[in-house]
């Protein structure tokens, strides 16, 4: 099955965006199966979007537009699929009735009238129902081919193809179906991950083994099976990933989708145990990423963002004399599980940069772990980059830390 | 002028990257007035490069195709623009000169004769010399239409556009300019934004008025001029500028690339304000945000995240009864304001979901604004979305409440 992807918007043109919603969709299509020929952009014209999606309607079994479907003025992909079919428009009055619905959950007053306008569908189209956002999606079939549109917000796209376009075109293309899987791992670099699993690499055909670089997130190893069926794929993939864990060991921290927090906070629960986190130069991160995990309320107590060096003190209590030190770590950690009454407390305090604070280089940080009443631990490291990579390095790190212990533990 | 872009590389069509490409080169044509009315992507495949080739060369006056030019079996790009041009290639030896010279100069031992191809030439297309890479980028005319070849490597893409390809554009289409400016709005929906300013809308030839849905981060309304110099762009984008700003009054909070956070950090700073942030439902994302801004340290004091009820009752001593409440946000934002000895403090708690509490639906906030020795302001909302928009949502809708209080302050 070959699909092609048509991105509306003349911010595309403007170079104001890159084509984010395409990456995402090629790389998902081709997880299952589906060929991806061709990308086309077009601005916010009528006659050149109904071009374009003629176009790739005469090369594609499947296409998919995104963007232009928004209340405003300049939304104009319903109108194009429409001129495209030959169909007019028609107002479906549960798409009304749905607008409507949601102007009143979101509290607003009074809906304007121009809302309407996400309404009004080609005659004969199928609408996907959105959950995020107002705008519906469109299906449309012509001549063997299967019209999809849905919104640029990436968030809305990615509903609309996780919930209704990926596994309508899985059920169509039975037969081939590709898996992956990824393990993700923090604490090595990448070439020294690649020299590790060089053999496993080359000697690698199906699944096969590609590195993908995460930057900050740590590093990823992905393996990919083709098979007639997912359990199929999934067999294949089972003994490498085996062979991978064990030359890995705990560098491998979480697969696929899992993210530091949500492993560390599944350790945390797993041991009945809750946590308190003491930041200075993450500012909030450490704890923002893990409050974005599911499950958090009954493990993070709180925290404390001591920003500047008087508040460590008068808050937390912290008599290092040197607040860039494995002293003033230790002591954050050890005060925040105690203020805010938790079983761990964590720490991490540096500089962030671009100055350097007390004499010591920016990148410049020190951790502090305090679990029960073990005695609390500290370490320093030097992390790379700028001032927000710095930040995010000492964040990943701070958990991965933690992870460690937590593993260490009965 | 009208341009257009073919990004070459079966790597985009497997959404291993996005095509930041056509971003760059668009976002750079449009500053010197051309026109990009079309991006398209193509795989390494020699007919489908070929029709992508044709296609654009048939509705632009400038053509720039950017991928598949390095020494590899799966570089064609000269290939299939040799095949569309109806020439044969030709080794150039100034390229093979180059390529050798190159070769010495790298410290390599000996050259793969495979690199050679890269000064494989359609016969009478112009090069244009690599300086950071090996591969030289190509120009041909044909019909009246320029087409250059730059490769993908975006270090190399932009030394040849910058380089070569963008001043001889310039040459071309001399007196054209394009600026923008971007209007930032919170505290208003998309289409009732897209209703105040309508009659702008329709009424607006240059500058054209264009909207820019950012979801969680506010709208955008962006003014785009064209003149003969950068001064004539930005005195016709002045005029309804203003009259952009007295419809939408103090719903502007920023400018092109200004952040809610360094707006508000901007403000506290000139008014010679320290601020405390207690957060619970958004987890640290607040104290987060400000600390990804400049100029941070001066102004931000500590946060604190009380997470859990207790924590609020003993770190920040709030007797209200219900802790989804004005009252709480109340004692919460009066707190933290002593706590760490600033004079503002900020608040937020509230339900993110999925489950209610208290009875109070996911989606409700209360917000609490301390400022010095004034009665201490609260008031609460109802934010739409899941779970982690509803904390998006909650962080901005609390920094903008700070940025009215501020402005409001003499």
């Amino acid at each position: 099955m070959r699909a092609e992807i048509v991105a509306v918007g003349t911010e595309l043109l403007l170079g104001q965006i890159a084509n984010t919603n395409a990456r995402w969709m090629s790389e998902e299509l081709a997880a299952i199966g589906v060929d991806v020929f061709h990308h086309q952009v077009v601005g916010d014209n009528l006659e050149r979007i109904v071009e374009a999606i003629g176009m790739a309607a005469s090369r594609a079994d499947v296409v998919v537009v995104t963007g232009g479907l928004g209340p405003t003025q300049d939304d104009i992909t319903r109108d194009a699929l429409a001129r495209f079919l030959g169909v007019p428009m028609e107002r479906y009055p549960e798409i009304e009735d749905l607008l409507r619905e949601k102007f009143r959950a979101f509290g607003r007053r009074e809906m304007p009238e121009s809302n309407l306008r996400q309404a009004d569908v080609p005659v004969g189209a199928r609408t996907i129902v959105p959950q995020r956002g107002t705008a519906p999606g469109l299906v449309a079939e012509v001549d063997g081919t299967t019209i999809y549109a849905v919104p640029g917000v990436p968030e809305e796209m990615v509903e609309m193809m996780e919930g209704t376009i990926l596994p309508e075109l899985s059920a169509m293309s039975p037969g081939t179906v590709v898996r992956s899987k990824i393990l993700r791992a923090a604490g090595i670099g990448e070439s020294a991950l690649a020299e590790r699993v060089a053999d496993l690499f080359e000697a690698s055909t199906n699944p096969t083994i590609a590195f993908l670089a995460r930057g900050i997130e740590g590093l990823s190893v992905r393996l990919t099976a083709k098979a007639a069926t997912p359990e199929e794929a999934r067999a294949l993939i089972e003994p490498e990933e085996r062979k991978l864990r064990e030359t890995l060991g705990d560098l491998v921290f979480a697969v696929d989708d899992e993210t530091m927090e949500s492993v560390v906070l599944d350790l945390l629960r797993e041991r009945g145990l809750t946590l308190a986190v003491a930041e200075s130069l993450t500012g909030g991160l450490v704890a923002a990423r893990l409050v974005n995990a599911p499950g958090t309320s009954s493990v993070l107590r709180g925290a404390v963002v001591s920003y500047m060096t008087e508040v460590k003190r008068s808050l937390l209590g912290v008599r290092a004399e040197a607040v860039v030190s494995e002293e003033c770590a230790r002591e954050m950690a050890t005060a925040v599980r105690k203020l805010v009454d938790a079983d761990v407390g964590i720490s991490v305090t540096g500089v962030a940069g671009p100055e350097e604070q007390e004499g010591k280089p920016a990148g410049t940080v020190f951790f502090g772990l305090a679990v029960g009443d073990e005695p609390v631990e500290a370490m320093g490291t030097r992390l790379p980059g700028q001032r927000d990579q710095v930040r995010q390095f000492a964040t990943i790190s701070l958990l991965n830390l933690l992870r460690l212990k937590l593993l260490s533990l009965s």
